[in-house]
């Protein structure tokens, strides 16, 4: 693990760069936000996607407020996130092969921990495990709604595997995820919708065939901060899984409608390093700091300065007004392209209020991919 | 830091996926490749860039093998292989603001440590740091010979930052950089040839004026595994900073010519954790396990499989022939598209040898962005 790239009570102008910053004033609104917002939906509760932060401080917070717990999708995020003080945690994944599968019972003696499951194979696998170390598990279907990734047709497969679980002793059925991560980034409100629709027809009715072979869900879990208000309202899901809500990124920002409601308040400040030609700028971030999966970055409150290339450690940008543009040393705070995957660049957070560190978090489950 | 994906003396079987795996006999080829094509240059040294590997024992493996050090791009960098025994790091970079430039020369009171500088300014930051604790740094002037990212014209501009080091009581004037990355990854091996013959020309240009200006070059640093051979033979390069022929990656397979003789040796290997229709099985491994910033990584040794999509924490393939298609559980060795990105994002290599696990290497300078 890095050392932190600052200390507490520092100026945020000292933070030492780049480093992966919170805005406090923004994050605790996005907080409060999403919390207000799907207590309008009764019978619907948070459950906050953990792989977007990393973080037991996150977690925890998002818990305070009202989440039912976190999910995360691996077994490692999960132990670190148990570990951190968090005790409703569901691995929203299937989890394959006896060293993680024999990792995750032993974390079910430890926590509330559930699991997804799309293979009769696999549930012996977890049955066998859970009865070795006596825990019950619960164990939801995951069902494919449009996604093309995971997961059975929600359809008599679905109900075949539910009533496997069923049957297993050492497992509980506990309902079913139906996640449409297609959905989340699509721009336009009404092709969200439209997707949606299709997720919670789909949703329905399995639920409605497992509830005629005496298979009730007790959950319904999927969604994210592109389409949560949607699930939320179809009257079928019970949890959403909203995770980018906290911190959002240039690819959200390009998302309409009410995802515009949060706020930017994950930064990666970075300072010039170079100032070769009055026309560019070198920033001391790139590949090893940034995530362009989703495009690149963009550069936040420096009109006519711009991102032209990201290299493995360096951005490149152009600077239209040399006058005014930006001097060697400065720092430049950058809006990620995509928050998930560079927040796992880093081991911190550091955490800005009023321009100054308030406090430092670490980042505990970055790495964790087994 | 996470728990190594394996125990040594493991079958390659049995290590937890998503891991980074080193396979050592194409490894040790690669290191005695490289360090055999360098010897056959009179007054040519490897200098072999530590950004790609960020592990101290690869980096003795080269030295070792005859390479005069190693480089990199970052501090942190520096600090974690000198801690790790390494005694001769360039920073192949700008070091701006005071916490790293204080830090840098440190670092200089106890390895054998120069830096690169582009900003008369900078100059005078390191000159007084190194002051302060009683060190001369070497200092190269890094020029801009074609990558329009950082350095100075190679003219005038160069002659006077190298005398300014010169004159800087706590500086040494140690030569030149000129690196153009972009000619690494021209897969033409002509558009290579023809973009290293206009940087040896004009590097040549510029420590011809130096050396008028009576300032010797003692080192000419740059160059990589795309093109190395091209600046070996010129004639003005004194050490090439290659890094990727270590392991190699997707994109360099496109590479044609010299470099083709550089095995793959680094994998990112993973588990199938869901195969939900008969043409379409998902792996355990996504962007956070893999870097994608020069495109999708390649499955290893199963034609008929092949990526789709790499998403947050799934890879999905397809599967043309069913009947002998992955199973569930089964291990799929990907390569990797970017070797340097997607090594920053794992803590350990998991090195094979004769399909069993032989040495845990840990990533010691992973995520020293700083």
């Amino acid at each position: 693990m890095t050392p932190p790239p600052a200390r507490v009570g520092q100026p945020a102008t000292e933070i030492d760069t780049p480093a992966l910053v919170i805005e406090l004033n923004a994050y605790e609104r996005n907080l409060d936000r999403m919390a207000r917002g799907v207590a309008a939906y009764p019978g619907v509760r948070l459950r906050a996607h953990a792989k977007t932060h990393k973080c037991a401080v996150i977690a925890r917070h998002q818990i305070a407020r009202g989440a039912v717990g976190v999910c995360c999708q691996k077994v490692g995020e999960a132990e670190a996130l148990v570990d951190g003080g968090v005790d409703d945690v569901l691995v929203s994944n299937e989890v394959v092969g006896r060293a993680k599968i024999e990792r995750l019972v032993a974390l079910a003696k430890r926590a509330a921990v559930g699991v997804c499951a799309d293979d009769a194979g696999n549930l012996r696998g977890l049955n066998s495990a859970a009865g070795a170390v006596g825990v019950q598990l619960p164990v939801l279907v995951e069902v494919d709604v449009g996604a093309g990734r995971c997961g059975v047709a929600p359809g008599p497969a679905a109900v075949a595997l539910a009533r496997a679980i069923a049957e297993s002793p050492n497992l509980r059925f506990a309902g079913v995820q139906a996640y449409q991560g297609k959905a989340q980034h699509l721009y336009d409100a009404d092709q969200r919708r439209a997707a949606v629709d299709e997720v919670n027809r789909q949703t329905a009715a399995v639920v409605q065939l497992l509830r005629e072979a005496g298979l009730p869900c007790a959950v319904v879990t999927g969604a994210g901060t592109g389409t949560w208000q949607f699930e939320a309202g179809g009257g079928v899901f019970t949890e959403v899984q909203a995770g980018s809500y906290v911190f959002m990124d240039a690819d959200y920002g390009r998302v309409d409608g009410f995802p515009r409601e949060f706020e930017q308040s994950l930064f990666v400040v970075t300072t010039v390093m170079s100032r070769p030609t009055p026309g560019r700028a070198v920033l001391d971030a790139g590949l090893k700091s940034l995530a362009v999966d989703s495009g690149p970055p963009l550069v936040h409150g420096r009109p006519g300065v711009d991102v032209v290339a990201v290299n493995d450690e360096h951005t490149i940008l152009s600077v239209a007004d040399p006058a005014s543009g930006p001097r060697l040393g400065e720092q430049i705070w950058l809006v990620p392209g995509h928050c998930d995957p560079t927040v796992n660049l880093f081991d911190w957070y550091a955490c800005v209020r009023n321009e100054r560190v308030e406090a430092l978090w670490p980042i505990v489950a970055r790495g964790a991919v087994q």
